[in-house]
């Protein structure tokens, strides 16, 4: 029981919710290996950090001994939306589809152990459906019971059309929880109802039910809003192993503890201990972040880039040294905003007087306070905020 | 076009709604033969005469020289009502289906002209469509237009569950629609959603719509409801000549110009000659009724019958003669509501006594105002209502 207990407080950590967890306890203590189950939604290969929370979860199962089964959504993805309107839901040919499973596969067993895991296709089981059982999966649930979803009551309330069709795909994917005889489903606190569909099926199917693992989102850069592409506030797992690193340290200390629970192969008793030195002063907020950013970029990049990347980091900003590499460009600019735009180090001018207002543009190390100051004759190096520099010669 | 405005009149003539009625100006006016489309409910196949008020005007269409395609439902009805809550839509086995099939077939030719009528099963295409097909086609509409279907709406308002796959038939029949090429389609009042659904898939596919042809729904015998088995106040085609002849004959002298002009195949001039005829008192409206009731027992049963079915009742009720032949029973029973019942005239002692205190029971000519009366010995005729005899003997 005391193993049970540990895998019980590893397998619970930073989980936003688990639906119940009594059964959680029941099927780790059964000593069943468990079929634990993520599904892949292959229109959007490309995995950031936010997606690696799950990711981080299921590899504690496979630590555990458990199966983990990753499911391929090619059958959804090759009907995509036939309304055409659903951007996220575009149709896929089955090369795009194969490619983009591999893709994903590619980033996923940096995480995974590959041995432990499986892959497979929906259409294997969707496919054999038919319009009959597509009809007879439709019986399973109300139309008021599916407008409950988050979602679709904002978009019915507000008068937003909703094809019939979007009702089917919360079922489909609970179906591959009854296909797979899935024993756990994990999924974003944003996946509830989906996730839950499995379970009522699964009971509907005369199965054991499936638990529902939620993990949390997790915040971006930016600090506010869930971490993903169309934001911009994303660490992507190919980043270049200085970027990746570079991202990390830019986060604030508050951030900092949420990506160490979501994300660090340390154990809870550690991350306390760090936690516990940065509050009463005997550690630098700072070195636990460089800690975790070597993490990290060790998973990702391998041991030596990470080192590279601290060492980098530190030459860099602790000792307020200049990148070794950095853009040389001869450029003719009426005034500093336009020349910052132009060197790129800024994306409009606007942005530029912004960064001068802000005390964030440098010219050779000194500060820049007036934005109406001539361009210096000859080669300078600038640099905005901490980590853009360009060399740049007044043409 | 003079051949072009009479069709007009004949196929317009005693209908709800055309929808519109200048395509179907154009579809007939075209030279082409037309595909008039009936779906046939396999789960109900009994025939009343408010199912031929459709079936005389797919007639008409064949009179002029078009195709009557009927659908037979078999793939709806072989999946059925996967919640198992709808009674109208029992699962049925293969074989049920054909039987079913074949019983509605055997009556809807009592009408129809068999050369010119195809059968059609929609298994053929629906069976085709799998999962994907089932999605595409669920893409069509969007949830909060199916919500506008008069029942649903209703049912959602009072919190009444629908099931998702409630929205997928309405889908499937107009399919029906796009895979027959249908260029007209007949229903009920009550069928206006599904009808017009047809015609949307068909613009939806870049066919030419159908035209939607709605006939009103005849009421039953009660002047009241909308004919229908559970009612029961219905005439079944398979009523034996007696019977049917009698049920026409019990309706009022208002309903009875309804069914002239819904199930009478004369011409709307002599119906209106007859109509003038009875309204200026030149003809008795007994006398019209007969002739509708000879006419359409006729259609059904042959005119010997009719002509039977006639006489019969002229000898019986116009002369207040009692039937030739009449159940003779010996009984044993305390009262005469008791007798009543068990003789067959009454379903319950409770009917009986209504009876009696409506002056409805006779014995040997006698009314009978007493239900305490003393039951006379020896045998006796005993009368409830009009038509309901039995030669009684006290036990």
């Amino acid at each position: 029981m005391a193993d049970v207990d540990a895998a019980l407080r590893e397998i619970t950590r930073g989980t936003a919710e688990i639906i119940p967890l009594e059964e959680l306890k029941n099927k780790l203590s059964s000593g069943r290996q468990l079929t634990v189950k993520l599904g892949m939604d292959p229109t959007a290969p490309d995995i950031h950090l936010g997606h690696t929370v799950i990711l981080n979860k299921l590899r504690a199962f496979q630590e555990l001994g458990h199966k983990v089964v990753l499911i391929i959504g090619d059958f959804t993805a090759s009907v995509g939306d036939p309304t055409g309107k659903n951007a996220t839901r575009p149709q896929l040919s089955r090369e795009q589809i194969m490619h983009n499973a591999q893709t994903y596969a590619d980033q996923a067993f940096k995480v995974l152990d590959k041995d432990k895991t499986e892959i497979v296709y929906n259409s294997q089981w969707l496919g054999a459906l038919g319009a009959e059982g597509m009809i007879r999966l439709a019986s399973k649930l109300t139309v008021a019971r599916m407008l409950e979803r988050d979602d679709f009551t904002k978009r019915y309330q507000a008068g937003q059309p909703i094809a019939i069709h979007e009702f089917l795909y919360p079922l489909l994917q609970g179906y591959d929880s009854v296909a797979l005889k899935a024993d756990i489903e994990l999924g974003g606190t944003d996946q509830k109802f989906n996730l839950l569909m499995g379970r009522e099926l699964q009971k509907d199917a005369g199965l054991e039910p499936q638990v529902v693992l939620m993990m949390p989102l997790l915040v971006g850069l930016d600090g506010v809003k869930k971490m993903s592409k169309s934001a911009g506030n994303y660490i992507g797992v190919e980043d270049p192993a200085p970027d990746m690193f570079g991202k990390i340290m830019s986060l604030s200390d508050d951030l900092m503890w949420s990506y160490f629970d979501l994300l660090s192969a340390k154990s809870v008793d550690e991350i306390a201990t760090l936690r516990k030195a940065c509050l009463d002063g005997s550690m630098n907020p700072r070195d636990a972040k460089i800690e975790l950013g070597r993490e990290i970029v060790a998973r990702y990049h391998g041991k030596e880039a990470a080192d590279a990347a601290v060492n980098g980091f530190i030459n860099q900003f602790a000792k307020g040294a200049m990148p070794e590499d950095m853009p040389e460009l001869t450029l003719a600019a009426d005034a500093i905003p336009q020349l910052l735009k132009q060197a790129g180090l800024c994306e409009t001018t606007s942005e530029a007087m912004r960064m001068i207002k802000q005390n964030a543009v440098k010219c050779d190390g000194e500060l820049i306070t007036d934005k109406g100051a001539p361009i210096p004759e000859g080669t300078h190096v600038w640099q905005v905020g901490k980590r853009r520099f360009a060399r740049i010669t007044k043409a």
